[in-house]
């Protein structure tokens, strides 16, 4: 067993990257997937799973393993944990990071324990979780499951220009090699994440740790509002097809919509208008749409309701507006077997469902998979405001080390 | 008299910076000042000059001048004219470089004529007329007329924060040298600004070439909506303080609020949301606001109508909305003497207002100015549609010839 060194709790290891990829302008940290900022957090999780003797590697959608395995088992069946490390613009410190650091600090804790384990252990940290800069979340985990065929993927652009294929093969991935990878899902038996809070539950309920039980369905489109771009001083009110009026009438009408729906959440968080300038009407405007509801026929519903709508609003300016999906993930419902035993190793922790995506979600699919939320006592998230106490972050990494302990060695799944 | 080179017709001159700038995203040209393209276009403005041995300088506000003055007169009572090198964004291949390389043709042309100048002729060009780096347009003439404090110049920030001290000072430019120049408008006897129409009037007329009578009146402001950030998909519709919801609604009540008032125009052309992630509630939207208006008061009352309603918008939605002014320019009449003086130069030129801003509006305030237009046949402008016939393009220069040299040669104004 070697020596973990001194960052043995999760506030320590988050301490060390404290200051990478952190955004002035927005607060908090904007950590795009291959940015020099997320690079770093690359090489810092590499740095420490090799500083606890862990084997790592990269597999080929840039998914990085780290394998504990002192029983020298066969790479098969094993406890596979992680997160990712990407974040959104502006987003919080724990919103990933948090389950990657609490997975080193299990690993540290299953090596002071004397745990003997049945099964290898592998960490996972996966890239784009957050879709912020290609815009399909959890890319990496979509492509390891085909979920995203690699062509779709390749495609991807980000607001730069840059193509996935291209930010990929400057990171030293084979563009050609993308894709569904049997042989890395055959070595995962099972799937726990970690994940900070992303709501009020735990803070309302008073309590430190939670077991996921489900996943909205959700997903993403976006909509394209094209008018006519001209002068602001010259072009008279009654000549313009201006496509910022219709997309302020269409974000309306999605609050509009979403609420007619109960448990319907309908976002427009992200809005870029071309040319953008402040004395030019604009020729285009681009906005994305994020719906979730339980129920994949109203998110459905919800969309084609937007989608009548802004056709509508579009013509009436002069302009036109088209949808288009960028990702679509149905409600998922974690393995219950699997639960039962998160349940027994945890006893009496309170079981939670959530509106965010997570990897842990796309991977359900095909393995059963789980999930620990930890006290967020804002609730808030995707903003510098999402916290959590170093105490809770400590009774997290100690709930994760103690439900993979119950996996890698008791028989089952 | 010294040879003017090949590039003696305004269409030869622009074709040299036909690939300068120009914006494969948008269409059209993006050369903001300071930019790497704008600055090319200095240069190549430089050159030009000095191709043609005329004397070229650059003020302390960043204005460079191109003195053509065979007969040594003192720098003083100059006649002027000249235009701007800076672009909107996905802006037009004319506006501003139509009025640059028609100075230069000029130049030729009174050479070649043999004209004796009584004065001096300057070719002035203004930097940040666009405002759309900085915020603020015609920067470079309000700076120089003291329209506009050197310390409220220097602050202005780009959107990537850098400020205007720091672009000038980059550029050779002392920060501490900003400001009013008493000595550079000195020399101004008139100012002739030679530039492509921004609208339609030309081209309803049948004619190549117009007179400027007036600019309406204009002002930018700035609309912050500030919510509360938090994931899109874990937070209730009914919890939300969501900026953008408001910022939807505030651009609708802009239309509406401008046509209630005949002959307004109102205009938001930049929205920046912040985070401005696809699955973040933003904590923060930007919006800008055009308004024009030929009598100041009512561009008063409909900004204070917007400032009213976004106050109430952003209210219902828990958000908070600030307005504040980043520029204000009244109505602008061209000097009546100096324009029976073009008429008499251009016999027939129709006469036309514009609504867009130009450096001739804010001269005008100390110095007798006056502008030509020329017929642009699409009528958009800030657009790459933006278009002027070649053969136009010859006639709005000896047009400026015309205008010049009876200013250059007969006493008065």
């Amino acid at each position: 067993m070697s020596d973990p060194g001194p960052a043995s709790s999760v506030t320590a290891l988050l301490t060390e990257i404290a200051g990478v990829g952190a955004d002035t302008g927005r607060g908090g940290y904007t950590r795009p997937v291959y940015s020099p900022a997320e690079t770093d957090l690359r090489d810092w999780f590499v740095e420490n799973a090799r500083r606890r003797s862990l084997d790592v590697e990269t597999d080929r959608n840039g998914i990085i393993w780290a394998w504990w395995n002192p029983a020298r088992a066969p790479l098969e069946n094993a406890v596979v944990t992680g997160s990712h490390l990407d974040s959104v613009p502006g987003g919080g410190a724990f919103d990933g990071p948090l389950g990657v650091a609490s997975a080193l600090v299990a690993v540290d804790q299953l090596n002071w324990s004397g745990v003997q384990p049945d099964r290898p252990l592998a960490i996972a940290v996966f890239p784009e979780e957050e879709g912020s800069r290609f815009g399909i979340a959890c890319l990496g985990s979509r492509l390891l499951t085909g979920q995203l065929s690699p062509e779709a993927a390749a495609r991807l652009s980000d607001s730069e220009g840059t193509t996935f294929a291209e930010a990929a093969a400057k990171h030293g991935l084979d563009p050609g090699r993308l894709g569904h990878d049997e042989e890395a899902l055959r070595r995962i038996g099972v799937f726990v994440e970690l994940h900070v809070e992303q709501g009020r539950g735990l803070a309302d309920l008073d309590r430190a740790v939670a077991i996921g039980t489900s996943i909205l369905g959700h997903g993403r489109w976006r909509l394209t509002v094209s008018g006519e771009g001209n002068h602001a001083g010259t072009t008279l009110m009654e000549d313009r097809h201006d496509p910022m009026v219709a997309a302020g009438a269409i974000i309306t009408a999605v609050r509009d919509i979403a609420r007619a729906h109960p448990v319907a959440r309908a976002t427009v968080g992200r809005l870029i208008p071309t040319p953008g300038g402040t004395n030019v009407i604009a020729s285009r405007v681009d906005l994305w749409l994020d719906v979730r509801h339980p129920d994949d026929a109203v998110t459905t519903a919800i969309v084609e309701a937007v989608r009548q709508r802004a056709e509508v609003v579009a013509a009436a300016e002069g302009c036109t507006a088209e949808l288009a999906q960028e990702s679509l993930s149905p409600t998922v419902h974690f393995d219950d077997g699997l639960n039962a035993r998160l349940s027994a190793s945890l006893p009496g922790a309170p079981l939670l469902a959530t509106g965010a995506g997570h990897d842990a979600g796309v991977l359900s699919a095909v393995r059963p998979s789980a999930m620990l939320f930890v006290r967020n006592p804002t609730g808030v998230s995707h903003s510098p405001s999402e916290h959590v106490e170093a105490a809770d972050a400590e009774v997290g990494a100690h709930a994760l080390t103690a439900v993979l302990s119950d996996l890698l060695t008791t028989p089952g799944r």
